[in-house]
């Protein structure tokens, strides 16, 4: 077990509550089938986007992953919404990637951060 | 990438919202420590809680996880975070096994699910 170095975080750090979380949860099914370079795109996409303020995602072995993208407001994340590209990929993910997901929004009231040799 | 059978799902369904969300991303160190004997008895611990709704983890092969736990109300937080052993497990925490994390304390206020063979 690596920890990654600073240049390649996977922590979304130093955001001020109030804003907003997409919490996704989703299973993987076995075959990529285009999967793997359009998460990277839909990733790049995303970081252009008014209103994005960072990302954190993970997955196991299992191909159980969770993403969580924070947004400056709701608004922000129905424009990302209706992306025709981020449109056309959960469609994908429908048919194709996911075999279940549960995408949750959620308003991000207060926050703790914790660093061993921060400071 | 095997999917899980629904006996050991690693989704929290049906929930409906408004709840609240505790999502605890995380980079563990590289020994043991303790740390799993200890985080299952943390589940098992929170599953017995007034409020507890549900939760859902991963972690991929560098150590970087995301817990995500699903709770009736913020009262219902505050009460399991003075949990005696909770408190003691979150200063093993800090002491031993994460290098870094971010806790953020969120209101759900939409969820949709989606399931390829449901219904």
């Amino acid at each position: 077990m690596s920890i990654p170095s600073a240049s390649e975080s996977p922590f979304a750090t130093g955001l001020k509550p109030p804003y907003w979380a997409v919490i996704f949860t989703n299973q993987r099914e076995g075959r990529d089938a285009g999967y793997a370079a359009t998460a990277d795109r839909m990733t790049e996409l995303a970081r252009q986007q008014p209103g994005f303020l960072g990302m954190e995602s993970t997955r196991n072995a299992e191909g159980f992953g969770i993403t969580v993208s924070y947004w400056r407001s709701p608004e922000d994340i129905a424009q990302w919404r209706l992306h025709a590209e981020h449109s056309d990929a959960r469609r994908q993910g429908r048919e194709q990637w996911y075999a279940q997901f549960e995408l949750r929004v959620a308003k991000v009231e207060r926050a703790y951060a914790f660093e061993r040799n921060a400071g």
